[in-house]
This record gives structure tokens, sequence and C-alpha cells, in this order.
């Protein structure tokens, strides 16, 4: 079976946390919108969200077709796809715990957002810039350092050899972790170069997770969408760390 | 067994979810931190959030202790609660549909709290008053119908008679919808009231839930915190609709 990815076709968004599960597994997939490209791709994507003859409909992108199953919400996505290909723990309570770290993750992308629109996603950021500086001072200050922290005494308790989030294989937490690390050292370089002097567990697990073979020949390849002023993570140097 | 929910003493909050689950269920838990009152219950919430014993330690409250079990993230302890009271579908793909509803209505319930904290979370109300005008003002212009409209189509395209989200029968996704109406309806009267004029399906599924007899027994006794100015709805006359 080839799985379906319906996400926005120029950016890496939230949709990424489902590619880069796609290509660990080595999956194979349609990125819809992108594979049909331009207007075609976009008609593709709304088709689940606005057709008057889908029973469940997703409320936004990313969702994937699994055969006859339409699946949304990010994180609900990663739970399905995650024990199907080795990319969660077996037992029912180490599941539980990684969804619960996926959810943390999910909090926290959704503050990475709300640096640039603090006021109103539908607003350019240049009509609530104002807002956004405060925005992104308290993130860097207050909530980076409760998010990496959390996640560095993660794994720091994790007792085994501290190399993953939980136990001792890589899960699709891992995955989301490291896209969280890429992104805020595009998005705010300055202050991501701080944070990894001081949160070196999460710093090392971006870089090993990055080296993976077929990680590193996906962000090597034209699949790797590159960060950009349109997605979640955006480099305004005005709102990085001084 | 009994349950033992953490979650902030003197506000509905997150935690209120998970009460609701756990009063229709009619499963015996303690809710500790108001059970100890005070300090002790601060302290006996924090135990789990800090100490350095506690290998897989929650990120935020609510969490919820099962046995040895400690599940953290409303989303993902509803999850869990579910299949095991009655209130998750029994196919897979119905619950998998169910948590999709859940993390969209906990995306809402984010949304919310922005209304009045869309600077710092950490900060005043009154030290972010301004941007929260904007903000509110686009989540009722814009969000709220996009939230609502969605639900509605989901309660619409159920096939069974429209009653629940899922298939036939309550799960906790209608519980977490009923009391996002309950929410709004407190920190926003006046644009719930239009709302509930145009969304039908959904607010007379507020209705139902609230005359069902475990969750009318519930909203009437002294474990119901009322709706007040420190939790996730606030009623602000200025943020509400003109």
């Amino acid at each position: 079976m080839t799985y379906e990815l319906y996400y926005w076709p120029t950016i890496q968004g939230r949709g990424e946390f489902v590619r880069l599960v796609l290509e660990e597994a080595q999956a194979p997939y349609l990125d819809v919108a992108r594979e049909k490209g331009g207007g075609a791709g976009i008609a593709a994507l709304m088709r689940f969200l606005e057709g008057r003859d889908v029973r469940r409909p997703p409320f936004a992108p990313p969702y994937l077709k699994a055969g006859r199953l339409i699946i949304g919400q990010t994180a609900n996505i990663l739970q399905f796809l995650g024990p199907l290909h080795g990319l969660a723990p077996q037992a029912a309570r180490d599941r539980i715990w990684t969804h619960e770290l996926q959810l943390t993750i999910a909090d926290f992308v959704a503050e990475v957002h709300e640096t640039h629109h603090p006021v109103a996603s539908a607003l350019y950021y240049e009509d609530q810039k104002k807002e956004a500086l405060r925005r992104a001072a308290d993130f860097l200050k207050n909530r980076v350092p409760k998010f990496l922290g959390y996640f560095e005494r993660v794994l720091e308790r994790n007792n085994k050899p501290a190399r993953y989030l939980v136990g001792t294989r890589l899960t699709y937490a891992d995955l989301s972790l490291y896209q969280i690390i890429a992104g805020l050292s595009y998005a705010f370089p300055r202050a991501a170069a701080k944070s990894a002097r001081k949160y070196r567990r999460v710093f090392a697990l971006h870089a090993r997770v990055q080296e993976r073979p077929r990680i590193a020949a996906y962000l090597a390849s034209p699949r790797r969408i590159a960060f950009n002023q349109d997605g979640i993570f955006r480099h305004y140097p005005e709102l990085d760390a001084r």
C-alpha cells in the first residue's frame, strides 16, 4: 500500500513530522499536493477538507490516507504509523509515554508559530510585528528553556544509554524533536546556539538523527523542502535573541 | 483502583476534561491537590513535575496516576480512560477518529487561552490587554466559526441520528465539546448567544450532555469548580463580541 500524504506543497510545516516518519520507515508514499503541483495540488488537498461527501473530514492538513482510512492531526498520524513501522515501542505503557512526549512537542510547535503570528494567522507578520516582538522575547526567555529543559531531563532519565527519548530505540518522537531543533536553529540561530551549550542531550539527539542514513538521504534530496518564510519556523532576525 | 488526578486545585482548566470523563464513568478518583488543599495540595502536584526521581515526568498538569502508571497530556489521558470506561468506540478506526477530534478540541482550547494571554502566560492580562483585544476579535470573527463550523459538520455527517460526534454512543470527545461550549458561554456570552443560533447541533449536544444524570449531578456538586478569572475561559466583557 502506498500512503497518500496531504499537506501544503511549499512548506515543511506540520507535514514534515509525518514526512520524517515515512522517510525513516522507507514507506512508499505520495506527497499528493506536491506531486500534482500548482492548482491541482491545492485542489487535491481541499478535496477532503471541503468535499461535502467526506464523512469524517479532517480539520486541517496534514492528513494521511492509508487505504480507505483518512487520519488527521499530526500526533494522531504518528501514533498510527509508529507501530506499523517499528518507530514506536512495543509495550502499551511505553506507547502512551511516547504519545505524551509527542503531544508536548505539538504544544511547542504551536508556540513557535505564535511567535510570528501572535494576533491572527490570517494577518501578515508585518501587521502584528509589534506583538510578535513581545511574544518572541518571552518565548526565547521562558518557553524555550521550559520545553528544552524538559526534553533534556527526559533524555537524562531514560536509563538506557540516553540516545533516544524512549527506551533503546528510535521512535517517532525522536524524529519530531530533531525537527524542532532543526527549525529553531533556522528561525532563531542566536538563541539556538546558546541553547546548544545548555541542552546537550537534546542537540546530540538532533545530530544523531540527522546522521541516520535514511534521514541524511532525505535531507539531501529534493523531497526535503527548504525552511522558508511561509512555514512554522521563520527567520526574522529581529525576533531572535540579542 | 482509585485514580489520582493531579491538577491545579482552584480552576477547571484542562483538568476539567479529565474530571468530566471520570464523573461520567463513575470511576473512583482523588482530585489530589484539592483533597489535600492549600500548600500541601500544590506540593503534591509539584512532586511528580519536579521530583528528581520521577523517571517519566509529565510536562504540566493535568496528569493521572493509574496504579503505577503516570499519564500526562489531556488528550492522552482521555485516550487511555475512554476504552476502559465505555467512553470510546470499539473499532480501531473509530478510536483514531475520536482521538483526532479530541486533538482538534485541544487546539481550540489552546486558542481560547491565547485570547487573554497572547503575549505571555507569565504576564498578567492587564499587561497584554491591548494585544488581547486584537487577538480576541480575530478569535471570535475567524476562529470560533472555523472550529464550531467544523464540529457542526462532523455532527451532521455522522450518519446515525446525530446525537454524538462518533457513532451512536457518547465518547470522551462529546464531553470535551460540551466543556468548550460551557466555557465559551461563560467567557464570551454575547458571541456564544450568536453562535448558538448558527451551530445548532453543537449547542444541542452541549444541552444533551448537561442533562445526563451523572453530569448533572456533578455540575450541581461542590466537585465542579465554578468558572473564574484564573482559568482558561475568562470573562472579560471587553473581549466579547459587540
